[in-house]
């Protein structure tokens, strides 16, 4: 034990250790029954004479703080009285660098907790389904996988990924149509990972990005927190807007355009093919990057498939981003890269610097795992599955909800973007919402121009089974009707 | 599956799906044996009519390149040849983009892999001992967490970590004499990502970081690739000469301190009480935060105990990181800041924009496994392990090597921090002592100064046993005697 001792201070030694102890015990950072080092060791360790130990425990004891079990030792009472932690009186003398931060500031999500209602219904998750999670196999497979491998599991890994396990997602993307090789792929830690490397490394503070408006917030949020300068590019029911994109870039001389073709996130729409190949023959024209995230480009219920952007690439002009915690399980937090070039490298090393490497055992696990077969067998029956709570969705929004909102029928994905009538605010309707036990992410976390999205609201379809979904809509029609009636009677 | 077309090209479509299909399977992106989509599945995925695609199926058959088998499917068959990836040869077609990264250059390290030698000696090691790990423990509590938490364990969790295991962080920390409350706890990626997040939080491209010359390798990488002015501070045996620091903090205004105040990496150091206090005085006195990364501040193996920087703090001076990498299972990538004052809501901000949140699975599994009583244990056991090859070490150096190589015995850590005789350089030794099946990191690696540390090298004495460093310090001998003699005969 490393007791900050001053043996210049007036303060006796003994003080200074009882000191230590009492507020440790006081503010809880000792444990009822944590058992003290013996003053023996104590003393040894401190350099300090052991009557010097036993003084400071005797006045401890004596002080109600701590008790002595005959031949076993000291150990921590319960405190009768938590006193309030100390330090925290202190705000006013934060050293001045504390409010001085260089990161962007931005919004903090709050949603609905599970205590704040008894029968919560969340229609505001990110994610897939974690009921159809496989958990019992991939329990067994990370049995198998430390009896096998034993301290190797446990054990640093390359910056890049566990080779195997880049070599099954090039099969995994070439199953679903995307041909890549596993030395172009750099396993992160998640996809918000990969958008945080590749756009540190394309950009600087103050260079411009272009994304969809509205996008993921955790983009936004990111890019704010960067310091980089968002510019948005509007969206119909095709997708961006490419034939807007040429003079964006000529105005704001993007560094990169951050894009989500497929099952977009949150208006769940699909960039049509010939937006596509326009996209790529202005991108290249003005030699700017694309990063595409591909969260759940697999998942789809019905309409023709779509190539991703990534498979209509000519070579190194597309960064592709995707992820397994949509798909799988989200708490493994493992995503990837597909990259061509020279960039490659850069983002191996800033992977590098960052954090190391990705957990090699969670690597190890997934790679045993996913096999293209499984892979396939667990994509076919989460779209069975998210397909009948899309329609769930959308058939209790007709139901219940008034008829002049607005929304697309996604052909996949996880969200459904839903308009209010009139002036309706999705901010003003989420605390009412909270109450009645339901939540949704209002639409202004989505748009870089945060004056915008004030009417929108994302609601994920997938979380849910159909009852839950249908009872969660009905929550949320009472809530816009007392909403609404407020509005005219207020 | 989703393919790429080009409904306006002149090729036909079947040539389309049979040109893809063939770059993957001869670019092995397609593994052998891999079953391609039933022909009406695809048709119906691709919107186009079922004849195209079995017209592009059958002349892949003609070109050998896939089989049917009966009432079974169609499938890849193993590439006669595999041709050299395509996209491979257009080096010089990448966009201009892939050349203009915006982080800084640093070095890459190559060091010993296994199969460069049929017996290699690794001291270039940054961590413990792999043996040592308890793998079965761990892999019996990852068992019971996942049966007791189910799909809890692989979900998303807090950004800031796991309520459980940050307070038994604030547990081991009081244990070890450190007291900390699990509300100022921020769980990371490793170490590394908690260097990575609060110098990013605190420093922008071109601000001043100060740090001890020689230091940290894989935070000179860091500094530099975020673009950091580097400025080292000189050291002795007593650590870091705090006596320089107030006339650097002058001339420099470093934005930050970052500091290894115990068992120094490379050289071993701890920093002496006094220079400790006077450190956060001028910190202090000059508005600076101090970084203390206090990655194996705990592996003492004589001497007497020194309490870390953080606990010196009277609050919110210093930022604290440490890790369960280097102590228990360095593929975990677990690590941990202790933060106070409005700086921790930053930090976890910057942290959840950057990868959301640690592996929860890997949290629970952790918290589950240590417990203050097991953390004690195992450290005990360590220090009894290392203090005998730090030893083993100390001999076989002075048996084997040079008289005239200098280094002082450290009290604890993981390091020894040589010097070589003359004009011997570290830089030079390395590629004949790969040769020779043992390996070191240089000493240029550890300098923000990459002219200096040419004469020193850094051995990590943990890894191996007392017979095989022995072995791998003769191996060593070997070369320095025959570049030197080289030196004296060429």
């Amino acid at each position: 034990m490393r007791i900050p001792l001053d043996r210049q201070s007036d303060i006796p030694l003994y003080q200074q250790i009882k000191n230590h102890f009492r507020e440790g015990i006081l503010s809880g950072s000792f444990a009822p029954d944590t058992r003290l080092p013996a003053s023996r060791k104590l003393a040894h360790d401190l350099g300090v004479n052991r009557i010097t130990v036993e003084t400071a425990y005797s006045e401890l004891e004596a002080d109600g703080l701590i008790y002595s079990r005959v031949g076993s030792g000291t150990y921590v009472l319960p405190p009768q009285t938590i006193t309030s932690r100390p330090k925290d009186n202190l705000e006013a003398a934060w050293p001045l660098w504390q409010h001085n931060v260089q990161i962007g500031s931005f919004e903090n999500d709050q949603f609905l907790k599970n205590d704040q209602h008894p029968d919560p219904i969340r229609f505001s998750g990110g994610s897939s389904a974690p009921q159809i999670f496989p958990t019992n196999d991939f329990r067994r497979v990370i049995q198998k996988v430390m009896r096998r491998d034993g301290m190797a599991a446990l054990d640093y890994g390359e910056s890049n990924g566990y080779a195997p396990l880049r070599a099954t997602i090039a099969h995994v993307l070439a199953s679903q149509g995307l041909q890549a090789q596993p030395e172009n792929i750099l396993i992160t830690a998640g996809s918000q990972q990969a958008l945080s490397l590749v756009s540190q490394i394309l950009l600087k503070p103050g260079d411009t990005i272009l994304v969809e408006s509205p996008t993921y917030g955790g983009a936004l949020d990111l890019f704010r927190a960067l310091n980089f300068h968002v510019v948005g590019i509007s969206m119909d029911t095709q997708g961006m807007q490419v034939e807007n994109l040429e003079k964006l870039l000529q105005l704001h001389h993007p560094k990169l355009i951050y894009t989500i073709p497929n099952f977009h996130n949150p208006t769940g729409t699909c960039l049509v093919s010939s937006r596509r190949r326009e996209l790529l023959v202005l991108a290249d024209r003005y030699n700017v990057p694309i990063l595409e995230d591909d969260f759940v480009g697999d998942l789809r219920y019905d309409g023709r498939t779509q190539p991703s952007l990534k498979a209509l690439d000519p070579g190194g002009r597309v960064i592709y981003a995707s992820t397994f915690s949509k798909m799988l399980m989200p708490g493994l937090r493992l995503g990837f890269l597909l990259i061509e070039g020279p960039v490659y490298e850069n983002l191996v090393n800033f992977k590098r610097v960052n954090d190391l490497a990705t957990s090699t055992l969670i690597q190890r696990a997934l790679e045993a795992y996913v096999t293209v077969g499984r892979y396939q067998a667990h994509l076919r029956r989460s779209c069975q599955i998210f397909r009948k709570r899309r329609d769930g969705m959308v058939s209790a929004i007709k139901k219940f909800l008034p008829n002049d909102v607005e929304f697309d029928v996604p052909q996949g994905g996880l969200f459904i973007w839903l308009k209010l009538p009139g002036d309706l605010s999705s901010d003003d309707l989420l605390p009412l919402a909270l109450k009645e036990g339901v939540d949704f992410v209002p639409g202004i976390r989505f748009f870089p121009d945060s004056s915008q999205g004030m009417s929108w609201m994302r609601l994920n379809f997938v979380v849910q089974p159909p009852e839950e979904i249908e009872k969660g809509i009905r929550r949320l029609s009472q809530v816009i009707d007392n909403l609404s009636d407020n509005k005219w009677t207020g």
